[in-house]
Parts: structure tokens; sequence; C-alpha cells
């Protein structure tokens, strides 16, 4: 089949774009100056990230396909995270003129399939050459007519409670670093995270006060909502959910590892929590975040680790 | 000063916050896990381009202001290019962590000011390390409740015009790949293009049927909408400015340099053009761009070119 350099830039626009079906809030797709996408309540929610490879996604580690679904999925958690409903992604793709086409097809697969499972769709982009691939991911949204769920609206009093899996990508990336094989659930888990999206809208009709995905790690995470909000928040450790599967250490993982894009807010007290999600801390007056009433070191992710 | 690197991610992310005003469109900036931006007709328009250091720009040949400015700008010209109001931009930022702080902040001033010139503003983004420094650069804008002006629009008859300026940025890297110092005009034509925003409005007030920037090249952007459109496009040098300044092979430089951001459209026969647009051609039945009636290579910019 060749390599991206081989087929030329518009020639791989093609290509890719062929392969991304639209879904119905996009109104125009690729192949014009700029996509237009439906915006029903007269505002759009908006992020962007970037993904380089070696940092974010290592290429012996993952296929395409799950680098594709996990580079959709971050950005799509964000927007699902301000209680918003994913739309459109528009993708930049660099990538070596040696890549082979192959592996970029796999890579917007991936993307395509992670967006259809929330009825987006990859709606525009471009692709450069660069001697390194990185991912640039836009993902769109829309808030239904309903205030975001930002970080800043914790008050003393509320319930602390986390929808989704944690540890998980942690361990998985750590298993990977060491080279070994399994087991095959942490290993996926980091390889394909898989945010609870229902999440965001759930918590909005729960009363939750504050919201975010859980991508650097709980504790941090948790730390952009004390802080936002002007809150200290308290974490009982013993509440946390601890999967066996990670072993004695599981603890650490499930309070400093990213990734799995779980969801944590906070609620009022009276709010009457389903299962799904676990009630893990209070929030009180004061700054940062303890556990188990001790100040909590961050320990997670920070993008400009090497 | 210092670097990036001993700043932090979380340091540098407050360090180019601070600098970013936030224009009216933006209902929640820079900090949660997505902005928020006005689409007040229940539509926006968005793009998004991937800038790469040694491709795209050089930091030997532009300093970070107008690195900053020229990337905002393509991406809004691309916007305005749809007939849209530009109103905010993500910005991924991927730079090595022995950048200079300073560098960093300058870069953020030009993305802002070349927002500011058109009621934008930079709304959200990412920072993230890299082995080179890479910019992606998302722009959104609002189609104030008309359709989007696409390529696809072109019919025989119309009439093909030209706002802005061509040629001068090609003129000007070729300068400085020589080693140059002058003439200054072209130079700073290529550090920073100025797009013709009002062009996109002007355009559709005027019945244009197709729209695009200039950013590959006139030959081969006019290819574009004949593509798209499925009809012929005859251009007639001699009815195309050639600055002085681009000498003696300036019309090769205007029909093919790219970067420069004009607008080119087609209009209904009966259009009564401005003298802000130069008709420099007509549509016709067939396939492709002919210059004084020969088929034209594009020689336009080819984003896989190393």
């Amino acid at each position: 089949m060749g390599t991206i350099g081989e087929l030329g830039e518009f020639g791989l626009i093609g290509r890719l774009t062929r392969r991304l079906p639209q879904a119905s809030p996009v109104l125009l797709g690729p192949g014009d100056d700029a996509a237009v996408v439906a915006a029903p309540d007269g505002r759009v929610a908006a992020t962007a990230d970037l993904l380089v490879e070696g940092r974010h996604f290592r290429r012996d580690w993952s296929g395409p396909y799950d680098i594709g679904r996990k580079a959709a999925a971050q950005n799509l958690a964000d927007i699902a995270a301000m209680g918003a409903r994913p739309t459109a992604l528009l993708v930049g793709f660099a990538a070596p003129l040696s890549t082979d086409t192959a592996w970029a097809e796999r890579l917007y697969d991936g993307l395509a399939d992670e967006c259809r499972a929330v009825g987006a769709s990859v709606a525009g982009g471009d692709v450069v050459g660069a001697s390194e691939i990185t991912l640039a991911v836009t993902a769109l949204g829309d808030l239904a007519g309903r205030p975001p769920l930002t970080r800043s609206g914790a008050r003393p009093g509320d319930v602390v409670a986390v929808r989704g899996r944690l540890g998980l990508s942690a361990a998985g990336m750590r298993l990977l670093a060491e080279g070994r094989d399994g087991p095959a659930e942490l290993l996926l888990a980091h390889r394909r995270p898989q945010p609870p999206y229902e999440a965001g809208e759930e918590a909005r009709s729960l009363g939750a006060t504050a919201l975010l995905d859980v991508s650097d790690g709980l504790v941090q995470d948790l730390g952009h909502i004390a802080a936002a909000s002007g809150v200290r928040i308290d974490v009982d450790s013993a509440a946390l959910h601890v999967p066996d599967v990670l072993g004695p250490d599981g603890l650490r993982d499930v309070l400093t590892g990213g990734e799995d894009h779980a969801f944590a807010g906070t609620f009022p007290p009276a709010a009457a929590l389903p299962p799904s999600w676990n009630a893990v801390g209070v929030v009180a007056e004061g700054t940062g975040v303890r556990v188990d009433g001790r100040p909590a070191e961050g320990g997670g992710w920070d993008h400009f680790r090497p």
C-alpha cells in the first residue's frame, strides 16, 4: 500500500476522508476551508489536546487503531465532563512521510469508531509532514441548553464521587514499560480507555456542582476542583474501589494514575447517588486535597515530564 | 526568565493564560475541561491546522510574535473564507522543554493580537513537551444565520475575482532562504500575512457563489473550486495585479505563491464588484484551471514537501 509520502498530501486526505462517515451534527464535513457543525443551543463546548509520539503513545506499545480510539476518547471525555454531548472532532495529523498509509488508515478508523460510540464524527482537520508523529485533536460539543459543568462550583459539605475505573491505565503502562504481556485487562485499559461518557449528563441530572474527567490522576485532578472552587477536598481512601488486578499497591495507582478518564465530581449532600457513582470524600473549607487527613502530593501526570 | 521546562506545565499555562484577554464570544475561557464559545445561529464553523517548525515556520527567519500572528491569521482566514466571523481559537503548543519562556509568551502575544483584530480570542488549548515546536490551531466562527460560502457553488459564466495581495509571501520566503535582508515589504509579507478578513462577508453581500482563501497558491486553490464545483476556471494573467516589488518574474509568484491569504471567489456575471475585488477570469464548462488558455500546472504549496 506504500507510504503517505508516496500518496501525497491530497491523496492521503482523500484516502482518510473516505473512512470517515459523518454523523448528523456535521452540516458540512471535510473538504472546504472549514467544517460546519450544529450547535443547537447557540453555544459550543470546545477542547483541544496534542498527543506526541513517545510521550503520549508509543507505536511499539499500541497499534494505530487503539491510538486513534484513545486520542478521540480523551477529548470526547473532556466534552462529556462539561455536561455536553460530543458532536465532532477535528484532527491534525503530523507524521514522517515514511509512515505506512495502512497505519494512518487504521488510526483514523480508531478515531471514527470512538466518535461513533457517542454520535459524533471526524468533521475535518489537517495532515502535514513532520519528524515525529503528532496528533492534534479538537472536540466540539453541545450543552443542550444547560449551564456547563465547570470545576468551580464545589461547596463545603458537598459529597465527592467518582464514576468509572481508576488506576488500571497506569498499571498497564508500567507493565508495558517492563515488557510484560499481561494481565490483558491492564494492557487494554492503557491502550484503549473507556470513559463513562454518559456520566456527564448523569452527573448534571444528579445536581453535580463540579465535574471533570480524571486524565492526570485522581488526587491531582481533584486538586483542580479544589483550586477552582476555593475549597478543600478530603478523600477517604477506604471508600475507593481498588480492583484486585492492581495487586497490593493498587491504592497508589487509584489515587495517582492518569488516563482512565473516569469522571469525578461534587454533589450536594442530599443528592441521591446511584450505585454507579462511588462516594469517596467530602468538600470542606480550606485548600488542597487531603487523603485520610493528610495533605496529598499530586504525583499525577505532568505533560512536561520527559 | 528561564525555560518552559523549569516553569512546568501548569506554571506555563498560568503564564500564557494571563496574556490572553477574552473577547465577548467566549463564554467560558481557559481553565476547565473545555471552553464554551457563543455560536449564535446554532452552528459553528470550525477549522484546524498543524504548523511544524522547519516546515511551516523557522525560528531563524521569524520571531515568536510574527509566528503567532501568522498561525492565527491562516486559521482565522479559513473561517472568514466561509463567510463566517471568527469567534475563538484553541491552540496546542508542543515544544522542547529548553524553549525560553519569553519566546512562548511572545508567541501567544502574537496569537492574541491577531485574534483581537477580528474580535476573537484564544479560548483554550494545550501545552506539551516535544522534540520539535508544533502549533495546532483550531479556529471557530459564527455564520450569522447565512449559508456557508463553500468551494462548490461556482457556475459556468461566473466571474472569478481576487481580493488581497498575491505572491509577496513566496517572494519573501525566497529572499529569506537566500539570506537577504530586503525588500522589507516582502520579508514582512512572509512573516506576517495580512488576510483581508472583511472580504468574506463582503463576498457574500456581492452574491459570491464560491470562496476560499489562497493559502497554497492561486492556481492550485482555484483548482479546488473547479474540482468541488465541477467546472473549469480560466484565468487571464494580464488581469492579475503583479506588484513591481516582485520584479520581472513576479507573475509566477502571483500565480503559484502561497500564504498571502488573499481571498478568491466566483460571482454571478451581473455582480457589481467594487474596486477592492479584481476580476481575473471566468468560470466555464469543463475541469481544471487554465491560464491564458493553457492548462495550468499547480506549482503551489504541498504540506508534504520536505
